[in-house]
């Protein structure tokens, strides 16, 4: 039973768990309480800032380690790295890549730098992200197999990828999806930017696609002002993938012989240290994150017409952004609530608006997107801070 | 007449200038001994690491200020500021790009980046870049106006643009280049990466294209770790470039709603605090390396075979990175020269392998490149730092 929301008694209840603050409360914010100065003089007192550096390499060593993948490449954001991922698992001009309509931006833009078109699909209620089981049907009616290659019988075109995004750090449902991939001849990308330090299944999110891309933007768990990563188990695509993100030059010492076209995506030393410095922090960024969403939880329960997401069943969450599903009848107040919580100086937003209602992807094919249509006019973000806790 | 090089003498005449080292000496080194501690500690105390910052606009505002452009847009690197200069000026799938073949491989990569072709032009000895004399009548023998616009007669393809660049540097001759792209409908970007603080006419290098790159790389005169930017003096493209190297998002307080397919080249705040305390030094970089090539030029002078190479006569050069060209006779030694010198601790290296050497551009249509070639093989570049005066 849908039941109507009190406005300023949710407003009430944020404030009873968010710290007493002078200015306003932000969506997330970096915490810089590590190494992170004592990294970054080092590189200046060396002179070691730019693409080449000790910490470029500790950074990929440390995030392979952590998120227990063969290879990980920093690059300099988390566009970069999948537009990499696209290019690596061989999207080409005219290709469809499967995708859900509730993602950020960027991630349908990679697919547009390499001349590919994005398709949308729906998302579930239970992750927030693609729903495999609805995928699995839109498939078996739109597409055929032929020469081990899926087809788009409408348009024509090849669908060559799918990338899942773990919607504010929530793990899709793999399993799956990874079935669906595997019937119809399918790359897998994760598009794992909000989800560092969150588990499918006890293991980390980022190692089932062929590649995958983290994000380490401002607002993210780990920042290294701007920059991303690449993470694959593929050795030998783990090497590719640093060679492209170069210049693509060959080791001599002191040739510029340069074998393909190389993208420059590099993350500078001096950002590698900040993320050297972060990384440091992340299980306790974690935890925090974690305790944030305990302390909502406990305000939350049991107030009429809203819910607290709470991570999936298969997963352990970062819980990046907390959201509040307003029940349907409620979706209406979304602007109102907003409002409300940002006048209040707790900064609050709604979803992304749905990738095929953005002006230069609307004539790209999706399936039915209710469900996904119904979530973004329900879900605000609230403040996740881990100094929230 | 040309007479054989004598490498120890070289070397010692290298040595003469250069400081007493016990490691190497470097091409280029940066030199941190202004505010940059302060400013990035600064971002750190305050949180503003990421893309939005007051030190990216303090940077950009400073880098208009000390080119003389209207407008400056700080980008992730140099290769990035190219590739959105080529999108703006309207260059298309297929359409040719000419440029340099004596350049680094970063402008020839951002046009594949546009799916377009570089055509590669040759150099003349007195500014090592693009000949606008020979060009022009490379264009008469093989390109027709048609409908407003240049075409290659051979491929049939639309010559859309050209790319001066500023070799180590050194300003092309821009006046007869302009010339030949008022006569045959060409946009003209230059590829600045090399030239800031060079000047052509008195007028600082980057305002006379529609649209031009610098880069912060490492390896330059300044730098952000990594970073680069696009200069104009058109007011409207440069807000476009702003918008489009974000995520092009249209100002709203809460909404996520994107107008067009952005690139999120956005330059980190934490890089453009370095830029700024870079950028207030700059002066006094230009300054120290003009004495550095003033050092060489009192040792290199009559010494047999071999020249150090000068600013053409209407320019004022940055004198980036130091040439020493070999007589033509002598070109065989230059691999001896390089062991000669990288033997002795003082880093030197070649040109660039010419574009159209490499396999990623083998196919790209060319013109005849003896110039080119011959200096390829003449030519090193010795120690620049500015530290090194």
């Amino acid at each position: 039973m849908n039941k109507e929301i009190d406005i300023n008694k949710i407003v009430s209840k944020l404030r009873s768990v968010l710290p007493a603050s002078c200015g306003t409360i932000s969506l997330h914010e970096p915490s810089f309480k590590g190494n992170e100065w004592k990294y970054i003089k080092e590189c200046l007192d060396t002179g070691w800032v730019s693409s080449v550096g000790k910490y470029v390499d500790e950074f990929e060593y440390k995030l392979a380690e952590f998120t227990g993948v063969k290879r990980a490449v920093a690059v300099a954001n988390g566009t970069a790295a999948l537009h990499i991922c696209l290019k690596l698992v061989g999207v080409r001009d005219n290709d469809e890549v499967l995708m859900p309509a509730l993602t950020f931006v960027a991630t349908a833009n990679a697919v547009a730098y390499c001349n590919a078109v994005p398709h949308f699909v729906d998302s579930e209620e239970r992750t927030l992200g693609i729903d495999p089981f609805k995928l699995k049907k839109y498939l078996a009616e739109i597409s055929e197999i032929r020469a081990g290659a899926c087809f788009n019988k409408k348009t024509g075109c090849r669908i060559k990828a799918v990338i899942p995004m773990h919607t504010f750090g929530h793990p899709v449902d793999l399993d799956p999806l990874i079935d669906v991939c595997s019937l119809y001849k399918l790359e897998l990308i994760e598009d794992a930017a909000e989800s560092l330090g969150s588990y499918y299944k006890e293991r980390h999110t980022g190692n089932f696609g062929k590649l995958s891309a983290l994000s380490f933007n401002g607002n993210k768990i780990i920042t290294t002002g701007g920059g991303g990563a690449i993470l694959t188990n593929d050795e030998e695509l783990g090497k590719l993938a640093k060679h492209i993100t170069t210049t693509a030059k060959l080791p001599h010492k002191w040739n510029f012989y340069h074998d393909m076209v190389g993208y420059n995506y590099r993350m500078p030393n001096i950002n590698a240290a900040l993320g050297c410095a972060q990384l440091e922090q992340l299980p306790f960024f974690i935890e925090k994150k974690r305790r944030v969403t305990e302390n909502y939880k406990k305000v939350f329960s049991g107030i009429d017409g809203i819910q607290l997401f709470q991570e999936p069943k298969f997963a352990r969450s970062n819980y990046w952004l907390n959201v509040l599903l307003l029940d349907e009848k409620n979706a209406p107040m979304r602007d109102a609530l907003l409002e409300g919580t940002n006048n209040a100086g707790i900064l609050a937003r709604p979803a992304w608006v749905l990738m095929n209602q953005l002006p230069m992807f609307k004539d790209c094919p999706h399936m039915d997107l209710h469900i996904s249509e119904k979530l973004e006019k329900r879900l605000i973000n609230i403040p996740s801070s881990p100094e929230l806790s």
